[in-house]
């Protein structure tokens, strides 16, 4: 790529483009098939969703597609699934913040749902953001072929469901205060937050119905960035601040959950962080200039501050 | 109908094979894509999905296919979809039972799955169950045209959703103590009750590729029998007692919570529920013989004793 390419800004530009379509769903108006959009739930959802953040998942997937070079429909169509993606990451924080979970008070500086609201509707919201998701994926309006639909649809319920995040999610819970082994705490991980990533990455390739193996190698893409983006959430979670963080850190640690990071260091953490970024990149190899915004992702993922 | 039809037997014989349908579903071997399915999710998603049940919604799914005489593999894709719809319906019962919520201890005669388990287990496996009735209307196994399956999704999302169920359940716990109009009670009750018995009926339609009219049609079916299962419900709660129904009872009126019954009284009910049933059984008329068992479905929802 001759020209310079500016990955702040189009993280940016992305993130606005994901943020406008998910006000646009919760607009307020209700599409066929729903009967009235109660204003609480409506507002709930709002707040929860369109509370600023990163968007990373969006950008992996649209990004992931970019790579197939798809024509404006099938563009739109990833920003639909990135929309949807981003709607599961949400609902999965509402979740985890109730009093009943992780019991967090802040969530990007501001009060977390269950605390703006109330748990109940932190609970719904919650739940009516997980449905929303395959709604999206789904709507009549978009022109995805079934195929590609059917296979996304399926693809993300076993990523975000029992065998992959909430999964993760399960076993985190249950393993508080308890000795996790080496291999429990990778299975956890890549459950807990790995599966998202990895379906972001493949996502991208099955709204461009790229070939199968064109979509393993986006898999395995999304598998490595999925496990640096771990070891950097631990790594963070040992050194920064609440104030850098946008949410309590150093939790991990009060509450006796090992990671990587506290079973072999800071230093080995640094240099894994370098071998993951060092084979996704290679990943992207056949894929040629194109893959820049995938390549600096995975840079960026791995050293990001907050 | 010549032969002598057994309401009771079919019923029974229906909630057989949806109950094994989801316990094979959930026999602990994950399916491609999934990581690893933790023992203590997997126990609570099977406490919650396999404690019995009439399987109602299943049961008007599959009759409502058994109109349009469907081959074998659709059949088959007509009971994934029931049993899908039983995740959603279970789902929404273990979150609505939750301290935040309904606070129930008591569901299908059984402790309710926060009680067995615990609050985050029971959160948990609900987002899980929820996420896995998508799963298992996509399930790559299944041979349904990709067409049916992404109507499917897409309708049961909405019915399921925001503008459905789960916002039903929002302007409900809204409600407490406070005054609703007629018009607000029959909104509230279409979306938290009426949605899913509509989408079941129409599922039948959609499964088989039925004609918009047919769809529309049992459409309109579900909607009237969600009527006449809310009456029923509400003139339950107010006579009947916690023995037979398995579950609390007398409850909205410790709550201030308004319904049909309570605002026009039992006789009223009870005239209502005849014209719903009729106007029901009318609908099926085209269907000739083979509606038995939805018209009988019909006076069983209105009649039923627990």
């Amino acid at each position: 790529m001759d020209l310079p390419f500016d990955f702040e800004s189009q993280l940016a530009a992305r993130a606005t483009l994901v943020e406008r379509r998910l006000a646009d769903r919760l607009d307020g108006t209700p599409r066929p098939g729903e009967i009235v959009l109660p204003p609480r739930i409506l507002s709930a959802m709002r707040y929860a969703l369109l509370g600023g953040g990163k968007r990373i998942r969006p950008f992996l997937l649209m990004e992931a597609a970019a790579l197939f070079m798809p024509d404006a429909d099938t563009e739109a169509a990833a920003l639909d699934v990135a929309a949807a993606l981003e709607c599961i990451h949400t609902y999965s924080l509402v979740h985890d913040d109730l009093p009943a979970m992780d019991d967090d008070a802040l969530r990007r500086g501001r009060p977390t749902l269950h605390i703006a609201y109330d748990e109940a509707t932190a609970i719904l919201a919650g739940d009516a953001l997980l449905t929303l998701a395959f709604d999206m994926v789904t709507d009549p309006s978009t022109s995805l072929a079934p195929e590609r639909r059917v296979a996304l649809v399926s693809a993300l319920s076993r990523a975000a469901g029992f065998g992959g995040m909430v999964g993760g999610q399960m076993i985190d819970l249950a393993s508080e205060n308890r000795h996790l082994s080496e291999e429990e705490i990778v299975t956890l991980q890549a459950m807990k937050t790995g599966a998202l990533l990895r379906f972001a990455c493949e996502a991208g390739a099955i709204v461009c119905g790229a070939t199968p193996d064109d979509r393993e190698r986006l898999s395995r893409f999304g598998e490595a960035i999925g496990l640096a983006f771990q070891l950097a959430d631990d790594l963070l979670d040992l050194t920064a601040d609440e104030a850098v963080m946008g949410k309590a850190t150093g939790k991990d640690a009060d509450r006796g959950k090992a990671t990587l990071v506290s079973l072999h260091g800071a230093e080995w953490a640094h240099t894994q962080l370098r071998g993951l970024v060092d084979a996704a990149v290679e990943l992207l190899e056949p894929f040629g200039d194109r893959a820049e915004p995938l390549r600096q992702a995975a840079g960026f993922i791995a050293n990001r501050r907050n």
